[in-house]
């Protein structure tokens, strides 16, 4: 039994820890904590988590936490690491502070100077399963990267693409807890709103990590769409001169070969299209399409709920590395379709 | 380790029933009937259970469950049903076939003969769980039943109203995984949809229920709204003469004393309202409001999932019931907001 | 041609207003006023209207326009009114301030002072009309009061019913502009909302104007629904002791009769249901239901546009009737469906 | 005073042509023609058109009409074309089946045998307004390519990309009236569902309309999106060698040069997003995005309503050239937003 403190719980992304840690048989939850909402219970602030008997706390309790999940802004979650690493808590921090390996393309898309760099493991299980099981800190990824490096890692590590444009689409929870224009619901419903088209910070994220295999032209572009959760990315890459000959079936090969021992991603067949359904509320990842048109095209295809595996889920993931769990312990269930 | 059969299982019930089932510690699932899809990989229908090592056979399989779910429509329950005692399974039906005390309401409603009639327990265990535990054959209730019921049953019980309006809100899965005009996207979004606003099958199913223990006149009106699970149940009360002064605490008071040891209903304070989102994929119902107007009218609100404590959750309640498991075991979960 | 002036145009009633007007042959739009976007192009806060050659100005500019609409909120047109009144304007007020003959209702129910009662039409052309035509200031119904009375009138006049329960539906429109909580995208999505469920303010304005026929026992309550425009009300009524032998049949002729020279008011036959989008963007009503329960108690289902009928339309409507232009003039096209 | 068919008027793009035409002051609907419907009230099929007094006929009364509206599905107008232009109508053909100037592609994208080619002009004003004017047969263009091309073209016409991925989203109304497994309900909502990823029948008629100007190598990949009316179109493209140095200023010019004459689109300033909500309903296109990233990827997004633009009112704005009429008669109102 461990103790977990989780920092900044009254987001989406806290709500989401809870809900799945409750259930966790080698977890207790020592505190959760919010400034703003001190001493609420916690289902005031989540409305689902009605029957959990907890208090939202302020920061000071977590001093005897075995894990410390950081849920808490990028800039903020820099302020607190440090201290949290000296207590001999292990952190798993969610914000963007720590996922960049050089910290001046942090600096450059966060508009940031950042203040306490520190060694961090990228939590992406598919890529460093080894290094998280010995990491102090983690790095969880960002939700468009999880899909994105996901459904394009093959393309790099095999040398296949040079260029490739992930065109993402995201359920509005990826907006966070809090209500603007932006997220009105009368300006999302019945609507698909593309933003940040060329500069998304989360471009930046997924090319430095392609880029450890190969070298990447990448293109990114995100839309809002009218959907409470999940991520469904889709990647037009183009052959390197190497691969004009591959075809379908061989790439879909290629896939199944990386991820066959992967607990949450799921190859589907040359064709078959995940949906985001099918992984909603759960930590799977649906990879599908693997089409390639006349103009030689590659279509892949990802699923994931943005708040799960690209957010809470693999934040748990990676505690389970971490602390020697079963890797899929409280995230094995599938997703709510319909 | 009991074994456990899923007739009819290529429908929304059969799929959540595989779902909740696939991680409970006391179930193997042995066999998930479907004429349609046999041999097919369960996965090709239910596209959130890929991983799941299932297939769907033909009926004959299902001879030595210790429970069977019959997910199967109204009028063909009552054809499986006594066979399936027959081989000394306890069976749990989730059409309408057995919710009647009274047979020849049943035939009133559904407009159908009943041509085997037998003794069912009605598997809601806010009022029948000792009859439950001792039953061969549960009739599950309907979805709306389930809803109006939970928010109306202190009101019989107590003879606190006397008329009851009953307007339900349901999301569309409750219409099922088979496609039709009513249930076309560009008919549903953006559109509430009342529907057989006077003579829905499950007004007679409630009223029957809450007559037990009072006289009720019932009006029941149900309206397909643009969500894909969930019900929303608002009922507008009347209340008798006795009772005129009733207050908004007291009444809320009544609830929680009634429920106070129900593991899956949660009273809310008088002026909190459930929401949808709070009970999304789980077995909770939330219950809220209690107001009382200026001219008497009480506003009692609940929510459940129509799927779940509508449904297969229900269900899974009551087998847990019937093989003494832990009440909530595998439907212990939260639920799924936002 | 006349001169019109918007007063609050940077809100939705103001963006239909300029949408409607725009197109109107007899109608110069002089002026659109916002404190905020004082000097931006209209189009820049109503993306819709791109092509419209209007900024925003201040205030003062009305002086001489032969109409001004107040898109002001409660509490602020009575502030401005009697000015513009004074102006020789005749002002079409889509404020709550200026809907309740008797001021001390008005100022229980908005919880203010009226610091500037004034006699005014009740601007619901079904009712009203004649007045209509010589009015000076005119109070534009509420959205809720438009449909709930609509749907109920006849009921009342006939002295058919004394109990009337109205339950509502509505778009997420009909809350504004502006993001809140409430609107936020995941809050309203899959989700279906009562809120003031025993006192909202529209159910005064809908008892005074039902009062004015027989004495009605009126309750209400509003759902806010993952729709963006709509209102959808589901009214259920107690025959009175004089009426328990009406039939449907003789129910539909009553409401046939009552409208049969309204431009905008379509009653359907026995059973038939309204649908939002039937009158999405248009200024039609739609009415339908017109059954009888067992225990007596009459269905009938009005659907409006929350925006048009139930604000901005309405008020084009009247403008039209004061300045004796066509009726429909401008406001005349049907609904958009799908 | 014209008199105009709608052959195949049951549909949703049957629906929006009469919607559109029955306040055209030029225009007469002597008849809509529906097979399975034939003498039922329009409005049976068409709520939102009570009000509208016409019945569905069958196709021999067509004979005298001076325009004819095809709205039959591919594969079919290739059996009434010829004969309808026989009796000296102007055809306005809604299907595939006259779009392609070379029928060999026809054939390979359709997977048909084309029994009746015929002289054709392509009804998209923005590229053949004079050819419009004086042709007696119109290939009214799809949904998908009118929002595409005009998003690229003059990206192909200054020969400033030779590669473009259009990534398309589309509204649910563009699959049609008809209920399936697809565009039930639940597989929509909550869902973004790509088709046809590599080989949808749209990229064909894109690539020869594009290929006019200059050789471009086009992938296409649409998504199915839980909205109702509209398509976003996101095009990537990547300049030819001899346009690296092009900026988004310039590229913004380039359009703003090619539109500036057209009544209906609407060029937005670099950085600007279309929205589905801004054409909603309307005729208009608007353009935006003209960002141009760090590995040199152009990204234009258009938006328009697929059943107005991209079908009814398109193909009214030919007739309104065909006819001499003002080229924006009864398609002149502006989108519904929200």
């Amino acid at each position: 039994m461990i103790k977990v403190t989780i920092v900044g719980g009254s987001g989406y992304t806290g709500g989401e820890l809870i809900r799945l840690l409750i259930n966790h048989p080698e977890v207790e939850i020592s505190a959760v904590t919010s400034r703003q909402y001190q001493d609420l219970p916690i289902y005031k602030v989540h409305p689902h988590l009605r029957g959990v008997e907890l208090k939202f706390t302020d920061l000071k309790s977590d001093s005897d936490a075995d894990v410390v999940f950081t849920a808490t802004p990028h800039g903020s979650s820099m302020k607190i690491v440090p201290d949290l690493l000296e207590t001999g808590s292990k952190v798993i921090d969610l914000s963007g502070d720590y996922r960049f390996r050089d910290f001046s393309i942090y600096e450059k898309w966060y508009g940031l100077k950042h203040t306490a760099p520190l060694d961090a493991v990228y939590g992406l299980p598919e890529i460093y399963r080894e290094q998280i099981r010995k990491a102090d800190l983690i790095a969880n990824p960002g939700c468009f990267p999880t899909g994105g490096i996901l459904a394009t890692l093959p393309l790099s590590k095999e040398k296949i693409a040079d260029r490739i444009v992930i065109d993402s689409k995201t359920g509005v929870s990826g907006g966070g807890v809090k209500a603007s224009e932006a997220f009105h619901f009368p300006n999302i419903s019945d609507n698909i709103n593309p933003y940040n088209i060329i500069k998304h910070r989360h471009a930046g994220e997924i090319q430095e990590k392609l880029n450890e295999f190969s070298n990447i032209k990448l293109s990114f572009t995100p839309h809002l769409v009218p959907v409470i959760r999940g991520i469904l990315t889709t990647s037009h890459s183009f052959r390197s001169d190497d691969n004009l000959n591959l075809s379908s079936d061989k790439l879909n090969e290629i896939y199944k070969k990386e991820y066959k021992n992967e607990p949450f991603v799921k190859v589907l067949e040359v064709g078959e299209i995940p949906r985001l359904s099918s992984v909603r509320g759960s930590n799977y990842v649906h990879i599908g399409g693997f089409e390639i048109d006349e103009v030689g095209r590659i279509v892949v295809i990802s699923a994931i709920d943005n708040l799960v595996k690209g957010a809470s889920g693999q934040a748990i993931q990676n505690m389970n590395l971490i602390c020697k769990f079963k890797e899929n312990e409280s995230i094995n269930h599938f997703g709510l379709h319909p």
